[in-house]
């Protein structure tokens, strides 16, 4: 939907799972666990199908899904689950908006899909299924934002060519990642890609249909196309600094964890600081040692904040 | 040939190796095998050379010739074999899509003669001289395709970016397989790009020449150029369903020849199914163990299947 | 600042940045140092702290913030710390040069910030934070530099282009150099490649606004267009001889500081000569006695000349 | 010069190094020699220093020198060493075509400077400098060429941007090649894309000056648009026929001269044949027995040969 809602809702989606994706990768990283390939097997049963269902993959869907809806029947009312329109001669096609739309987001609900088949039903998470799955929806997102501004105005053009910019990067972090799936610095810098798209995605709304000054920005007008720019690396800036905060907040919460065992405040405080220094930096490689260690706290992490 | 035949036969020899290379990739995978650069010494003999022939090759031949034989002299009685018109002051050059076809389809020839000399003829098989050719024929259709463009409607140009688009990302596979040759995810993109191209192609044949409403696509109308793009989006989505059916139905067969030996049908359908996760995965590095007992189950079930 | 100062100011910058890296990585180089990812804990405490600041760090930022300053404050008088023109209806956006010019120089002194805090105040030097921040920082300004460009004429933009060709490569040496930190190559193109974003920037502004004839370079002028590649090209030349004579004086200042420590002084000339070849050529792998012998040199080093 | 001998000679060039690369690589491969980064300590003295010389620095830098003294003072009586016209107001840039040809043809002869001081003059050989010098040479010739086509017909637009292209992959592979210098497929790749830039320049010479029909080729005709493409796709092939050729002469040749050792004749082509193929993978690993065996073989071969 080419409308203020339509660009506010999907700004959201990708917003909030940047912020998924930007606590989830923080906990990764401080507790050093590791994307693993080929996970050990799992017991079968509806029950325990149930519980492995993951958040992600029910977002995607349920976003997913509900976009798709909102494409063809909102507001109520409106009919638009039809592709040619057969009271006119040579049966021209119609809603070529609403149906590259819909293309968008039934790739994202499928990688929700897969997510769930995957990490829940089968005897083994199939990981390389999941991020082909993520990869390819992100890829129809490209290609379709691409072929999605022939004849607009330029200030819409330039709006979406940054928002193409930043699907491409995601696209291409998402393909160097089937290959490099545990490394850092790709984790954060597709959160951060996902986070910009998110709230790229509401200013613009705010930019193409409720513009603060009540009127439009005029196409002509040079000083708006270079401030579109100026916008969207301030977003950029922005984003960082959101993650930054979430991954602060994550390790405050952690060390809040280890202190309730029962150490002193102070100097728990200290060592998580320097432990996460050496966590978030993601190069050195782990020791053995490091690793037990690391498993157990993590067991000890889990028995005191019950999650 | 710019006409309807002309877009279904290349449609119908890429189509028909997407889906030679889904098999092919999908029991090796399956059965854990790997492409070796380097393969041991085999027996001389012109008998035993014609036993080694591939299919592969000989189809990129057959097709090959036949296509440029057609661009050539068919429908019959014509004859197109001449570059300049004699007839004209200054000798003009005459056909440039024909020539430019035979350039294409010559290649793709040159690539199955460079197959059947390797794999049947040498002393040792040369894989990277069957990668390299495969790799050139790709790179010339690109070049081809992006110069063929030139003065056409907007509909046929946007149709054939999407082709060269599909067509460059093949090269770009190929580029890097030539250095990683038993990457899965590479072999099963390249899969899958070689069938939507095929399947690409023939929907264009229609589209250009035999739309369902009777009625060429006009150029001025958006809806149309948007339109395009996104049944190129459901035709991947398609063609990984399609790819994923094949590779079910080799496990499947693989699986009934494995039953074969005797043991009961539902323990073994469990084991192979897991086993087939197990291998498709292509990531966990596969133990020496492992690569004994695939050698072992291999060997039994060539001798079960007979094939 | 879209005037003579507002290039030669950002050129100065680039090219005193540029020279510092040619002596940072010659010294690097000669020494046989490497980057650590994970440095060793230091000294905690105000005065060691002060101590570490790095010069690279103060220096981001000090261009950084008297640029923007420059931006909106100068020449004395001028206030340009607006966004909107309130006086106008529809408020529309005033000063786009400048706050392009802003959000660049914030990014250069947001990782001058990073630099200090990482190296001089943290427990353990984050080497990957800073890194990030300088490429973020080149990147924003690749993407400004490329919406700077609309309606301009086209001396202007060839010469732009330019610029913005040599921060994209910057923007892809430094991704790189993410992942290998410690290559000698991508050290010595991203040294050259600032310098010549330095004095390209530099002539930019004798072209642009202070031609030596007197007269503005005319676009429609075929010769001018082909002449600005042309001296930019002599710049990449001029500059690669800048970065060589930076080396050898480092090295032969290296061969002095030695030669004080006693021995004859042609005979470690000669030595110290194959040495840095040994060194510059930064393939070999380096024993482990190398290394020994590397770092007691370096240690005798500092005591003789006392930096 | 953009006449006739002016795309002739570069041609010739650029054709003669693809030759020189083809034989050379080809006895490296069929030797299983590799380019040592880090070469032994050489004799000193002006004697041992000339007979140093390589073939490769001198043809480089004859060929630039001459080219360059061709575009200032050729045809003789002609004077363009000048950038200003110092006749007219303005004082105009003058000769863009010269100058910008001028640079090129100096970064090839810089960079054969480059080869004769690391391979002659320098106690060891520096690969990795005379690496860098020929890439940048490409590098500028593929900017100056893209620069090159302002304002000018299509059809010299079409064969300058096949020529760029070929430029511009081979800058793609040496600086891939500056990681990887022993690569098989980048050496013959890089030699096949020279190869194919020279066949092409002289290709273009009779395209743009001496047309075979006696009349230009006309720009707004599309066939001759599309055959330009069509004659490039059937220089590639030309060139990879010539460059197989080329490899089994060499092979024939070294076979020759072991067959002089007095093994009897049949035995030894098979046994060589076979040898030429499995050195020809370039994948599977050599194993140290073979090196040390190649090095012997080798040392026989100098001695019979006497090259």
């Amino acid at each position: 939907m080419g409308t203020f809602i339509g660009h506010i809702s999907p700004g959201l989606a990708f917003l909030s799972f940047g912020i998924l994706y930007a606590f989830k990768f923080s906990l990764m990283v401080l507790r050093g666990e590791k994307i693993q390939l080929l996970s050990p097997s799992r017991k079968f049963g509806f029950k325990s199908c149930l519980k492995r269902i993951p958040a992600e993959g029910v977002m995607k869907i349920v976003y997913g899904t509900l976009a798709v809806m909102a494409e063809f029947f909102y507001p109520p009312g409106v009919y638009k689950l039809i592709i040619y329109n057969k009271e006119k001669p040579g049966y021209p096609f119609i809603h070529p908006n609403e149906w590259q739309h819909v293309t968008m987001y039934s790739y994202f609900a499928l990688s929700g899909w897969v997510d769930i088949f995957s990490q829940a039903c089968l005897p083994k998470r199939l990981f390389l299924f999941e991020s082909i799955a993520i990869t390819i929806a992100f890829y129809i997102e490209a290609l379709l934002l691409y072929s999605h501004m022939h004849g607009k105005e330029e200030v819409e053009n330039s709006v979406h060519t940054l928002l193409l910019l930043t699907c491409f990067l995601v696209c291409l972090v998402l393909t160097v990642e089937m290959w490099r799936p545990n490394d850092h610095i790709l984790w954060f810098t597709k959160t951060c890609l996902v986070m910009t798209q998110g709230t790229w995605l509401l200013h613009a709304a705010f930019i193409l249909y409720k513009p603060f000054t009540g009127k439009p920005w005029k196409s002509n007008d040079m000083a708006n196309l270079m401030f579109v720019t100026n916008f969207f690396c301030w977003h950029i800036a922005l984003n960082i600094i959101l993650l930054l905060a979430i991954f602060s907040l994550t390790g405050f919460w952690l060390s809040r964890c280890s202190r309730r065992r029962g150490s002193s405040a102070l100097q728990d405080t200290k060592e998580m600081f320097s432990f996460h220094l050496k966590r978030a930096d993601g190069a050195g490689p782990q020791s053995e040692y490091g690793k037990l260690q690391a498993a157990e706290e993590e067991t000890q992490l889990l028995q005191v904040c019950d999650f």
